[in-house]
C-alpha cells in the first residue's frame, strides 16, 4: 500500500507469514491472492473466510490451507539460506513486475535484490543452440550489460546460459521455474553462485519446489515481466522462447528477435517473430534505441500490500449465484458480458467467480472466465 | 500513344529509326528524351531542334546526334541477332517497367518477349554468396516460379546466377548492363542462352555496349522496375543489392529481404532492410501473401509513343532564361522553388531547364535540378 507520504510500507512479520500461508494454499494463484486481498482486506481475514468460500463456490472436499508452521518453516529455511520474500506492493519488489496482472504476491530473491531495480532486459533462446547463437548471445549480453543493463534469462543450457555467462560482472538476474533450494538444471549451480555476486536468483515457488515441466512457461512470464523488454536469439519454431515472447507482447514490453538464416532450424522461431512485427537485432543499439525512451516512463503504481478494506463487498444471493454459475461453461466468456447477462452486481459477479476459483472451479484468462 | 479505340499505337520503322537516333544522340537521356517528346511531338522534330536547344543551354560545342546510318547499322544487328528494339508506349513494352519515370524510351530485348507480360519479381543478391544463400536463392527462385511469376535479375555470379538457373524452365529474364552483344560475365553467355528459350534478356544499352561499373547501378533501376517488388537474398552492406532495393522503394515496389545471422557479414545488408522495414522472407509465401492483392492491378497507362503535339511551348525570353540559370547551382532545388523564385511560366522553366539538360549542364533527380 502507498502510505500518505508516498512511500510504501512494508509487511509485518506477521502479515507476510500470512501472505505465505495464503499464496501457498490450494486453489490459491496469483490472481486469485489479489482479489481475495481486494475483497477482505488482508491476507489473514481471506485466510480465515477461504473454507467457506470454496465450499459456496461448489468445492467437493475442504481445500487445503497451508498451515502456520509450515509457512514458518519456509520462512526460517530462506532466512537460513539468504533468500528474502519480497511481498508485491513492498518497496524492494520489482516495479515493472508489479505491473503485471499475475504478478507473485511473494518473490523469493537470492542475492542483490538492488540488481531487480535498474533498468532490465530479457534473452532467452534455444537450449540446443549453434557456436554462432551462442557467441552472439554472449556478445549482445555483454554489450547490454556494459551499456547498464541487467540482463535477465532463464539459467537454461545453451543461450539463457551464455547469455548469464557474459553479463556475469555488470549484473544478471536468473529466473528459476523450481524453488531455490532446487536449482534446474543442476549443473548450473555454480554459475548461480557467480550470478547473485553482482545480480540476483528469483522465484516465486516454494523453496524446495522440483521444477515440473510445465512449471517453466509459468515461470517465462516472470522473465518477461521484470524485463522492458524480451531479445530471443535461436528458437525453433514451438519452443518456450516464443511462450515467453508472447508473454512480452501481452504484457505490453518490446519483442526483440535476432535474424538468422531460412534455412536454420534454431532461426524458424526468431524469424517468424520478425513477421509478426518483432524488432530485428544484431547489435546492443538496436534494442537501446528503442528502450531508451520508454527507460525514465514507470510503470503505474501498484497498491498492493495490504489494501484499505473498502465497504463490504455485496455477497450474491443464492439465486443470483445460480444465474452466474449456470451462464458458465467450459468456453470462456468475458466478464463483462457475464455482469451484462446475469443482471447481477459487478461487486456480486466478482465475489461469485472468485467463490468458483478458490474452489478449483475457475479458470481465468486475460479477462475471460471458464469452468474446469 | 493511346489510339481512340484504346489500342497503343506500334511505331513506324521511320520513327523507331528517329526514336533510336535520339536516345543514342549525346546529352540525352531517358528523362530529357521524354521531355524532348512531349515539347516536340515527335522523335523527329526534337532531332531538328536539338543543335539549337543546346547552344542556348550554353553548350561549349556542337553536340554529338546520332547519325542515321549509324542507327540503322544498330536497327539491322540488333534484328540479325534475335533482338527486337520496343518502344515506350508499344503494346509489348512492360508494363510495369513503363510506369517509371525514367524508364527506357527503346528496350532491346532478346527471347521471349511474352515474359515480360507476366507477373514478375525480381531477386538480387551477392557475388560471392555462401553455399546456404546459393541454395535457398535456388528454393525461392522456384517456388516462385512454380506459382506462375517471372523472376528477374543481372546475370551475375551468385545470387543472380542461382536464381536464373532455377528459374529458366519456368521464365526468367536477365536485365544487362551492357549491351545484347556484350554479355557480361562472359562466363554466363550460355546460361543466358538457355534464359531465353523460356525467358528473354533486356538491355537499354546499344548491341556492342561493353558495360562500365556505373552501369550496373544504372541497369539496377530496371530490374526493380520490371518487378511487383524486388527480394534481397545476401547482401553486404554498400552492395549494388541494397542500390536496387532503394530502387524499388523510390518506384514505389515492395521490398523483400532474407533474414541472416548478425555474424555473417554477407547478411548485414538484409538484416539492415529488415530494420528499414522490408518483408521478412524464408519461403515463396512470404512473397506472394503480399504481391497477391496488388497483381491485379495495373499501373497507370503510359501515353508515350508519339503524343499529339500539343500547342507550341512557350519559349523563355533572354531575361527569363538567365533570371533561371542564376537561380540554379551545384546544390540541388526543386523545379517548383524554381518556378516560384523566377517568376517565369512553368512552360518557360520547363524549356530552360530541357536546353541546360541537353547541353550536359544540367542534373535531375526527383524533381530536384543542380548544374553540372
Amino acid at each position: 500500500m502507498t502510505r500518505e507520504d508516498g512511500t510504501r510500507a512494508r509487511l509485518s512479520d506477521g502479515q507476510r507469514l500470512d501472505w505465505l500461508r495464503l499464496i501457498r494454499s490450494e486453489n490459491v494463484g496469483p490472481r486469485s491472492f489479489r482479489a481475495l486481498l481486494a475483497h477482505y482486506g488482508s491476507a489473514s481475514a481471506a485466510l480465515a473466510a477461504l473454507p467457506a468460500l470454496a465450499r459456496r463456490g461448489g468445492a467437493e472436499r475442504a481445500i487445503r490451507i497451508c498451515s502456520r508452521d509450515d509457512a514458518e518453516r519456509e520462512l526460517a529455511a530462506a532466512e537460513q539460506q539468504g533468500v528474502a520474500l519480497i511481498a508485491l506492493g513492498e518497496p524492494d519488489y520489482p516495479e515493472r513486475l508489479a505491473a503485471i496482472d499475475d504478478a507473485p504476491p511473494l518473490l523469493a530473491v537470492r542475492g542483490q535484490g538492488a540488481a531487480l531495480a535498474r533498468p532490465t532486459l530479457a534473452m532467452v533462446g534455444s537450449r540446443n543452440a549453434s557456436a554462432a547463437g551462442l557467441k552472439f548471445a554472449g556478445r549482445l549480453a555483454r554489450e547490454l550489460g556494459e551499456a547498464g543493463f541487467v540482463v535477465v534469462s532463464g539459467l537454461a543450457r545453451g543461450i539463457d546460459a551464455a547469455t548469464h555467462r557474459a553479463s556475469v560482472a555488470t549484473g544478471t538476474v536468473a529466473v528459476l521455474a523450481g524453488g531455490q533450494a532446487r536449482i534446474y538444471p543442476a549443473e548450473h549451480a555454480e554459475l548461480l553462485d557467480e550470478i547473485v555476486i553482482e545480480g540476483a536468483a528469483v522465484s516465486e515457488m516454494p523453496l524446495e519446489w522440483e521444477p515440473r515441466s510445465r512449471d517453466f512457461p509459468r515461470r517465462n512470464r516472470l522473465v518477461s515481466g521484470l524485463a522492458l523488454g524480451v531479445i530471443v536469439v535461436e528458437a525453433a519454431l514451438r519452443s518456450g522462447s516464443l511462450i515467453t515472447a508472447r508473454l512480452a507482447a501481452e504484457q505490453g514490453r518490446e519483442v526483440f528477435a535476432v535474424p538468422g538464416s531460412p534455412l536454420d532450424p534454431r532461426a524458424e522461431g526468431t524469424n517468424g517473430l520478425l513477421k509478426q512485427g518483432a524488432t530485428p537485432v544484431t547489435e546492443a543499439n538496436d534494442v537501446i534505441a528503442v528502450v531508451q525512451p520508454i527507460l525514465g516512463r514507470s510503470p503505474p503504481t501498484v497498491n498492493a500490500a495490504e489494501p484499505d478494506p473498502g465497504p463490504p463487498a455485496a455477497e450474491p444471493d443464492t439465486e443470483a449465484r445460480a444465474r452466474i454459475v449456470a451462464l458458465l461453461g467450459p468456453t470462456p466468456v468475458a466478464i463483462d458480458d457475464l455482469i451484462r447477462l446475469s443482471g447481477a452486481s459487478v461487486a456480486a459477479v466478482r465475489t461469485a467467480l472468485l467463490e468458483l476459483d478458490v474452489a478449483g472451479r475457475l479458470a481465468r484468462q486475460q479477462g475471460l472466465v471458464a469452468l474446469v
